[in-house]
């Protein structure tokens, strides 16, 4: 941590801060400038509250060194973390497809896309039973009438089930009946959420929240991490930005930036970030081509008559041959689906 | 809702398209220009599936026309709601002055904070009991505790209570407890607190999210009223934008334009907003000015100590001479403290 | 400058970086941590290539102290600067008040407006005669022929002129014929303009920039008084944001964070920020409650027919009315029209 | 055109706006809803002032149907528009890489920097003769005489030279001199440049600026085919966003938003969108996979040196190996390097 102080503080003032920074037992080495004179704490400074440094009349500044992260942090766990889904992996060689409707409609629906995107190459399904919707008179899901559904769907086909979660109440439910349980973007900050489903060993699918930086991102896999849960999957779903023309702006530079910064494996929702069904295949082979672990795509049979998200939804039709195209991607890097 | 069709869409694809939307019991109207069709959608659109008919091949763009809140909304609710908490009112002649530290941290804090704003003017009190953090290693709040002593400032001053809720395991607990329950930014769209809050009567502070348009923001109050409670105060507290000298960027604009659009009431929070303590004083005076119903302050009586946010905190004695700037700016418009 | 070294640099790196710096003739202050090493350079070091550091493969990141604005920094000149525009001031007690529609149409309307403003309490009279315009097919303004209709106005009226200027080719003209040249926000960084205007004496209006940070606006400005003219006038006018029910989001917190950073004066253009006639009333009276030094203000004597920007501009009749609110806000803070 | 009108707006109202509609010779046509009745507009709008429209008291919004570009329209024009660039082509089946240092800054620096990437399979060189910078104190670049050094590079190499221009007064010497004139993110809505390039028939890159929407970007590359020069080449280079990890946020969904609303090529920044060499290779790849026609690279045979943007450049051999990895990529889509 590093103190800067306002021009012209004496002597005086800056001892009187060194001796209020001995009760965190850290040492304080100061750098005298022409205009400005640097403190930097030496020592393990996590127990100091910058905040309160931050009030003194003398001090023009705070900067924090460490990052705030630790168990999701790449410098303490430099290997990738390869995370295993009921005997899938995802962080390996192998790229996680996860595929499947916005929501579950029907047995006749989900099931028979499951097959369709199995098929196709598919390592997981996805659907949710339990929506987020902007509206109160939007639908709102099958709820658990909906993750039976998707128990259905996974008998039929051997897919691992990814579906989202919204209230704590249903933790020990999901836990049980899902292979990933996801915490959808609007979530991200849930903390009540994050701490509960952190109690769990199940692996968590955390998607970025709208206009959440890459650090608070990092911090709330921290939470989930630092409740005993080491299982995170991270997933890049666009973030808002004044650019109307697609719904969200994917940050295709955040797949990097998170290998460098972090361990945990990565993901990509290009039909979230965009909106819009011809952008799906363009990002998904952009978002491989950046180092991606995978990407979740919403598949639906019919998506003139799906219940949410029509327009970002493509065909089985179309997803087999984005599937082709990914594979061909992926081997170049010496990945494969 | 109008729907633009593609250039060169046949006579008989439009057909297709007016017999596909008779399911909805409305009727269309065509207007056909040199390049462009227009289909205009006239009845209660409200059922029509704006997204499915997106994926119509010949559909180039579906406009929705009718504002999407309802309860909320002024069209249907022409004069201002005034919310009765405990007796105050809120969005009346009189303005609403919350104050009180970020964090309850003791009984000698919260009571002593409690006195001094309250001999300054403020009428309701705030304190965080429960503490949305970034981090899982930083201090979460003093919880139940927290509230208890709460409830002893409220019995030394009559201060009503404001604070905030994270968890919908303790809707019960605050109904009982607290005055106002506070919805934070992070929770916005936490649709699953926000429903169980709506099965109450309680007054609900609802802020604004970080990044959530002022159409999400009151669709939230919808999930809350159309749950069966119409107490809703907004309040505004900055959003995220590139500007980085202060924490968040205070959307002023946000105050009449919610003027214009609902009939709740609509509050500030200039401490979060900027998070630095000599931008309060400003920022609470134009909020005031812009029609604001009320501001909601942090106050510390040692922001140097304070457990979290001291550096966006004032002292009692500089929360002193705002509320008479405050005063003064009322009554340009007619209004008091 | 803080240069902060990535975890296990050797002593012996260490020096090889500390010798590399002798170069700028800066002297080097190293803290040693657990972690993480960080020299603190001491000295002038504004010639410090700050990009080469970042590329030393042992550097984690370098850490600007200083402020890059000199001129335009209130630490080497605390007072505030109080421009002459032909007479009228601007940063002083008095509050300027420039109003008149966004392009001059013809010799009868701008006099006509001219005229009202005046007799309202307006100090300067604005009218676009070149107008950048997104489109180029919108009417682009009547160029040098509006100059002289500015011209006639303030010959009838003695209110001084303030427009926006657009290609260097004009810079002789304007100094001639103009009292404040505006650079328009797209052109905050047309650094070719910035220079040109740099070498004049004529007050100059700098609009921010719709994505420019607070630093970036006043590295402009510096560039205006780099090369010596020292008459700069800030103006916010909103920002680039998510929002989509104003045009832009006007950025009120810039105005104290402005006034604590530098000397100049800064005024609002609440027309401008938010695209909407009814909302400048609210804005302007929130502008001076946070300590502007004035607003400028579309007026337009018929704004259903004006040839640009009439749903921003207000009547006469309302700036009429206008005026009387903001000198009742002023003289709260000892201020006045 | 398509106008909604207020609730309860009667029938005279309705006939007069009608009536004064037709002065624009457009046609309209009514559809009554229950709350709302919405006029559209049939014929040529384009030279209604909706403007004009919306101030209107019984209009509550005004909404436009028609794109505004015309020019660089793909309605008007399927088909891709090649550029022709000194016989080198820009939009085609061959990719287009330009590459070089941010700065020119000696001879021998450019001379060996352009053999270097030339011998990789460059097929431009870039380099900077007048740079915009933040600060007036930062090195501006050689200018004209980093014009010579270029035609020397060329001379040696072969390969067209892509640089920037700052000001309308240099037009006929880069028109002279240079292979593309590059507009920079800073000036792109610099209407007086643009309308001066506008009238040369050069190749101009025109890249993004920080906030503008892409619907601004093509109304910019509008600009300049206005004015009769059709050779446009777009180049995204990053948005801003609230995102610190890097300088800017890569829009990489505008690559085939582009290819969807345009003809003209489209090519990708990643330096300057990053402003991290180490993000350049996964950018670029994606970029590619996205659909670009090109990328534009800093390269510098010394970045811990280069006169400005050393953390973003990377090495000859860095260079060496991403051409490698960009030939494969490109071969999967049928294209080639």
């Amino acid at each position: 941590m590093i103190i800067v102080l306002k021009p012209k503080t004496t002597k005086n003032d800056i001892e009187s801060i060194i001796s209020f920074l001995k009760q965190y037992n850290v040492s304080s080495d100061v750098s005298k400038g022409v205009d400005t004179t640097i403190i930097g704490l030496v020592g393990d400074t996590s127990s100091v509250n910058s905040e309160a440094l931050q009030t003194n009349p003398h001090v023009e500044r705070v900067m924090i060194v460490t990052e705030p992260f630790k168990k999701s942090n790449r410098k303490f766990h430099p290997q990738n973390s390869v995370i295993d889904v009921s005997g899938a992996k995802v962080g390996g060689k192998s790229l996680a497809v996860i595929a499947g409707p916005c929501s579950v409609e029907s047995e006749e629906q989900i099931c028979s896309i499951a097959h369709d995107v199995k098929a196709s190459g598919a390592t997981f399904l996805r659907g949710g039973a339990f929506k987020p919707r902007t509206s109160p008179y939007s639908f709102q899901g099958l709820e658990v009438q909906g993750l039976e559904l998707l128990k259905k769907a996974k008998a039929q086909t051997g897919l691992p089930i990814v579906t989202e979660i919204m209230s704590p109440r249903f933790v020990e439910h999901f836990e049980r009946d899902v292979d990933v349980i996801q915490i959808g973007a609007r979530n991200m900050q849930n903390f009540d959420l994050l701490k509960e489903v952190g109690k769990t060993k199940k692996p968590i699918l955390l998607k970025r929240g709208l206009s959440s930086t890459i650090e608070e991102w990092l911090m709330s896999a921290e939470y989930i991490m630092a409740g005993g849960n080491p299982n995170v999957i991270l997933c890049e779903r666009g973030i808002r930005t004044f650019e109307t023309q697609t719904r969200n702006t994917l940050d295709i530079s955040a797949i990097p930036v998170i290998k460098r910064l972090s361990h945990l494996p990565i993901i990509v929702d290009p039909s979230h970030a965009t909106g819009i069904s011809h952008l799906v295949e363009p990002l998904a082979k952009a978002s491989i081509a950046a180092g991606a672990d995978g990407v979740i795509i919403e598949v639906h049979n019919n998506p003139a008559c799906a219940m949410c998200d029509g327009p970002q939804s493509i065909t089985p039709a179309v997803f087999d041959q984005l599937m082709k195209k990914i594979a061909a991607y992926a081997a170049i890097d010496g990945r494969k689906v």
